[in-house]
């Protein structure tokens, strides 16, 4: 009666026993169908796996075919999207086509079998898909997400999005940072202002955290120093390449800071692993895309926001003058970008010392001038992809500073609280995951970015 | 003009160099001061540090005291919850208190420097809170949680509830699965039902997640194997110790699976790595929260529903029959694991084969006895705290389930196309994040287990 079975790591059903695998080796690998294509001879059999493809050549002589009741078939029965176990011989090759992954070998196929097929003969295929142009293409490919994940460009994409996000928790966790878990539903919003979506919870309106500001700063008073990967929401009524309403925040906190120096160096180096995580984990995929990964260089350079304007008008490397702006220009975050490589050989600047009233309350003011902040944006390849910098940390020092910005501190009764209580100096900063990514792969549209995107025309898939 | 700055992982400020120090070696340590306690040779400090407290003395003859602007003040003038800075001689010690981490040595103080204070005189002080019952004790630590985290048995849950996070996705990293994220927002609900938050997101109704169900099998015709740790939403009314409406969700999802049994082998070898996981890296929070961690041998037992009736009420271990009924009974799930643990040493039970009417609509049925399913249920300690099985794979399947359960599948569009585009045989489950941290630690109420739980009367702090 008793159906007992043993744990072992060996028991863990394998797909896929490529690893290693030599010339004259038979193995057996699972995975979908690709693509067929059928010759005189036989033909090939193009098989997906989780990294990519993998070239199986068929003879006819010598392949044999069975569906899922185990009766034999013919070749040019099988289908795209078909998901079977091939058994076949290791062989040599080289092959050119970016998307497989196996480029040095190929598989010459013993057995086919048929674990199951799709339903409809006309299996979405994205290598055929041409459009006339990216709008239409793109708007295919969300309508269609749960198939068109399937193609090869987007599963790299996503690889890089998993990876940047692995880099960026293993790092922390090396460096004493510890992983929270913060609440998505919230009584208060971080923010604040109109881009807050509401809900009925029970009876009483709540809202989808912005951020997990509050609660990360709560988390340094607990932990010193914590992350966190998770949801983040936006209501913004626009509808750009640049925005999505959901997305994953990378959040760190940083507590015992001598200023925000601390945070950004913090922030360099983090941005230095993930870098050389994704060009030693991504190598496939990073060729497949064509992309070149930002060059973090040891020396960053940091420039506060009136020196941009500064150098960007002396050099001449704008058009207009923005000395005296509150804010960095479109054109600026360009030029600026420019300058810090072609000058410091770094894709990577540091823009420091916002003006106070452009940032959140939350922002710590220049003790030497507090119309600024300590506070600051990186800036990579012409685009912001982090906002960071010193919090206060005094709870007199937060409630008038609500007070001047005619917020009322009654509605942050917790948050102040946990100052009230004592809190060290800190400091931190987010990256939207989706944002970072796009960034590093050269990809203009942050959606593409995304498994599921959501924007203001777009909840499903 | 330019501010240039180094990178390099030595920058990254450390608030902590104990790590290794010996007796005789003068270190600097930063924390909050979670004790002070003065004699009439000066006394005691206790450091909070993120990993726990570290006992330090003050020598009234020996030891200096400076405030935040670099003034010297008395050992009197420090209170709790003060970030300071303390400059002293490691000595050997010999400490009892299991909060405190540091327990072999101790530090002599030389020198102390206040960061920062809070600014009331009543710090919430976790240690001498004494109510005279239990709900009434969590109803204050819910209340306060900005600053009741602080408290070292607070800290040494959610510590664990990390680690159990980070064994999770190691462990499915090195075997195979991609990590992916999925959208919280969504059109349409995995489980259905009246458990659902709606919200409106610009003028069109949508729903949170009640779990990534969807979007995980999608995932598996995309990387065969995913896996997803993200905030799961119920709008259950009930309020009881073991729900929350907000909790994080460990998702795994495994294709190209020959039974259900993949599925269970792969749950139980990853609830070893995460058990050995947490006993090596969380021995001091075991000890301090006086947990013991489950035994999982290398046979877990696996019984059918109706295995597990015959066996209790032949062993005459229920007070009731429960034969012949569709589900376990609370009492059959302590007796289930009381019996496991006597008979096979496990604190772990799979049950399978639920009637499928109980179960979604996903789930499998045994081809064997079609109104059974191929799914599972892992108890432990007499607890449920995972579901699982095998799920369908075909789209016909799903419709003509779909039909006889009266869903109608136009609502289920892009989900269905994933199978009609075909998809591999598939299965999954899911584990409670601050369930199975609850019961790892044999804590009652899982609202422990959560930084900031939510339920129907709380959505703050």
């Amino acid at each position: 009666m008793v159906n007992e079975f043993m744990i072992s790591l060996h028991d863990i059903n394998t797909t896929d026993n490529l690893a290693g695998a030599r010339a004259g080796e038979v193995v057996t690998v699972s995975g979908m169908i690709h693509n067929v294509r059928v010759t005189k001879w036989g033909g090939f059999i193009i098989l997906r796996k989780a990294c990519g493809l993998l070239q199986t050549v068929v003879d006819n002589s010598e392949s044999k075919f069975f569906d899922e009741q185990g009766n034999q078939i013919a070749m040019a029965d099988l289908c795209r999207e078909m998901a079977i176990t091939i058994t076949g011989k290791v062989g040599d090759a080289k092959i050119k086509d970016p998307a497989v992954y196996y480029n040095t070998i190929e598989l010459a196929v013993q057995e086919v079998r048929v674990l199951s097929r799709p339903t409809t003969a006309e299996v979405v295929d994205m290598n055929a898909l041409k459009f006339g142009d990216e709008e239409t293409l793109l708007r295919y490919k969300f309508d269609n997400r749960q198939v068109t994940l399937r193609n090869p460009r987007d599963m790299g994409i996503l690889k890089v999005q998993s990876t940047i996000a692995k880099a960026f928790a293993d790092f922390l966790s090396e460096n004493g940072f510890t992983q929270i878990y913060t609440p998505k539903i919230v009584s208060e919003g971080a923010e604040g202002g109109a881009n807050v979506f509401k809900m009925d919870y029970f009876g009483k309106q709540v809202y989808l955290a912005q951020s997990p500001q509050f609660y990360k700063q709560i988390g340094v008073g607990v932990y010193e120093r914590v992350f966190e990967i998770a949801p983040a929401y936006r209501a913004e009524k626009h509808n750009t390449s640049r925005h999505l309403n959901e997305y994953i925040s990378l959040d760190v906190e940083m507590g015992f800071i001598k200023g925000q120096e601390d945070v950004m160096q913090l922030e360099a180096r983090l941005l230095q692993h993930i870098i050389k995580t994704v060009s030693e984990k991504c190598a496939h995929e990073l060729n497949l895309l064509g992309a070149t990964l930002p060059v973090l260089p040891h020396e960053v350079p940091a420039w506060k926001l009136s020196e941009v304007h500064e150098i960007l008008w002396e050099n001449k490397l704008c058009e207009a003058d923005h000395r005296g702006e509150d804010d960095l220009a479109p054109e600026e975050e360009r030029a600026i970008c420019k300058y810090a490589l072609d000058t410091y050989g770094s894709d990577f600047v540091f823009v420091t010392h916002f003006p106070s009233e452009h940032r959140a309350f939350y922002a710590m003011d220049d003790p030497e001038d507090p119309t600024l902040t300590l506070s600051f944006d990186l800036l990579m390849r012409g685009l912001e992809i982090t906002s960071g910098g010193q919090r206060i940390h005094k709870e007199q020092d937060y409630r008038d500073k609500m007070i001047k910005r005619g917020m009322n501190p009654d509605n942050f009764r917790f948050y102040l609280d946990t100052f009230k209580n004592g809190m060290p100096p800190h400091g931190g900063f987010a990256i939207g995951l989706e944002r970072i990514t796009a960034c590093f792969l050269g990809i203009n549209n942050v959606k593409e970015c995304s498994m599921f995107p959501r924007d203001i025309n777009r909840v499903a898939p």
